[in-house]
């Protein structure tokens, strides 16, 4: 097991990686104040780990609370029904809120967390490589709304993370390389050094080999911590997390949610990205294709869908980043550096998208 | 005017006391992020006020989001056409939100500024004597479950609090009273002086009389500031702020919300909490006595509605404020001293109950 610090003051928190540690009630112990326990978890996730995390927490009132599967589960009903429980097994403040599946289990439940009674704790405990080595980071929490993801929602920093590569051995192929997304994307944004071992290592990530995912995760969730540490709450250079995320978002709302995985929809995002970085003058077109290449080799989209260039700054133009009604890009300087601009021009913005997309 | 700010660190806020702020363009000014402003009020305070207040805002684009009034507007679904009206506006993270009206406005319009894209900013602007003694300080904010008050929020401070204290003129006396029985409560547990203060002021305060108005909201905000910025969070001493508010809260969900009035039910339940004192030998007699006096005088209920005593016990339990399952009570030592005690033999509770209610 490898473990590191989340460095945000009172708020700092430990993430945990290594195989097995799902069962480590030592892990589990420090966090419960001496309330109850609710483990918050989906239908596919619940059959294959819950009973382990439920023996981990053995000397605790445990209560499950099994949610949908999918992107859908992010809504207000959802959220009720995760209250309905709680307030039905009476509950109170010092309830510990377990958070036990995909990136989907962990925002919906890090968000009931955050509001239900005005805030109760939480752990992590992410299932999927998406969540493991970004969802589950960083205390971002929210559902969706009809006009847009993530639009309700609030920063609730967990206790801890506790991420165990082993559970990725039941994740199907697709998420597999939908969570690749976002490891490259932080090698993208912050470490070309990264970028390398991603593209020398992409057949053992792809084949499960566990000290490969396991350095993935690791690093992955370091250069997130290394951010979110700087700037907790998006008012800066977290915004570079976003990469690929403002087309990633557009593609998601145009094509309903859960039509494309969001993995997915920001490695064609990221492409759209490179190539209005390229079009801005910032990154050289060749370095761009090295962009498109790491993503075409792990199976991922590099072509984004062909909805029409308006329909897609329409989205885009909702899109929570938005400052000012001004939409602000990042883009990449290289391969491991980026930076935030929001002086790009709207005809170089259609021109990649018309570029990228078909 | 006169103003004083609530010490919460980075989160530090003034609160302006005085009559004809409404129009004040300079207090509003500086919260004004270069966003738009998005006036959250309800069909009873808008056609008295909000022309005033958008008026005060006329540089910025105004956002009107006109809600029902009355407790059942603090709800899910109100909720939901705040966050359309935003979402239809395009309103961005640098949105301010201006809560104008009572309780239910300022809490239901700060939960919205606490969720809505992860956190916008916001004003509160209480035309009731209740939301301006009590609600629109300290940061509290949520809405209803079904299963009980206040079950969903967060905690968010407002940038500022504008008090007119000339609102109150058109204040219904129902309300007025209402108002009384919080500001009453930080005498009760804070501040012996303001209590002989209000029992000398009663006929001043129920006729309006602006410098007594004045003096009483501006008092009460004092008490309520030093507490929340010595406990934001209620991890302690905050709690004796719902002095009164276990029982009353039983009393409001018993009755269902709107019945009885919040400065109702908590009046009744303060004498509930004063019995409770006594019997369980913090208090003595005749002091419990004065609590009901001035609270009788004011006109506001002392005899809580005859629930079941079991009914009651009931309704508390799911209270957020029980920690560990058990219930914890502010008890009185002293009008001025309060106590918070986790000990209280539920026989004492129940005879209180019985004595107070029928």
């Amino acid at each position: 097991m490898e473990s590191f610090r989340v460095a945000l003051g009172e708020r700092s928190y430990p993430i945990h990686i290594g195989a097995g540690l799902l069962d480590r009630a030592d892990l589990y112990r420090p966090h419960l104040a001496g309330g109850s326990a609710a483990i918050v978890t989906n239908e596919v996730v619940a059959p294959l780990y819950l009973s382990r995390v439920r023996q981990a927490l053995r000397d605790t009132r445990v209560i499950e609370i099994i949610v949908p599967d999918g992107e859908q589960a992010k809504s207000w009903q959802t959220l009720e029904r995760v209250f309905d429980a709680l307030l039905e097994a009476r509950c109170g403040r010092d309830t510990l809120l377990v958070a036990l599946g995909g990136g989907v289990v962990g925002d919906l439940a890090g968000f009931a967390a955050a509001v239900y009674q005005r805030g109760v704790p939480f752990l992590q405990v992410p299932t999927t490589l998406l969540a493991q080595v970004d969802s589950s980071v960083g205390g971002k929490t929210a559902i969706n709304h009809a006009r847009g993801k993530n639009m309700i929602g609030a920063f609730h920093q967990p206790l801890a993370v506790i991420a165990d590569v082993a559970t990725l051995d039941t994740l199907p192929d697709r998420e597999l390389r939908a969570g690749l997304a976002e490891v490259i994307k932080h090698g993208f944004i912050l470490d070309q050094e990264f970028v390398v071992w991603l593209e020398a290592n992409t057949a053992r990530l792809l084949s499960r080999d566990r000290p490969a995912l396991q350095h993935a995760v690791r690093r992955s969730c370091e250069l997130k911590a290394r951010v979110v540490a700087a700037d907790e709450r998006e008012s800066g250079l977290r915004a570079i997390l976003n990469f690929g995320h403002t087309f990633g978002h557009a593609i998601e709302a145009g094509m309903g949610y859960g039509e494309w995985l969001h993995g997915e929809a920001v490695a064609s995002g990221m492409v759209i990205a490179a190539e209005l970085s390229v079009r801005a003058g910032t990154l050289p077109r060749q370095e761009a294709d090295r962009v498109k290449a790491l993503l075409a080799r792990v199976g991922l989209p590099i072509q984004a869908p062909g909805l029409a260039v308006d329909r897609y700054l329409e989205l885009m133009q909702v899109d929570k980043k938005a400052a000012g009604g001004r939409v602000r890009f990042v883009l990449l300087e290289a391969l491991g550096r980026a930076v935030l601009r929001g002086d790009v021009d709207s005809r170089l913005v259609r021109e990649s998208i018309a570029a990228a997309a078909r």
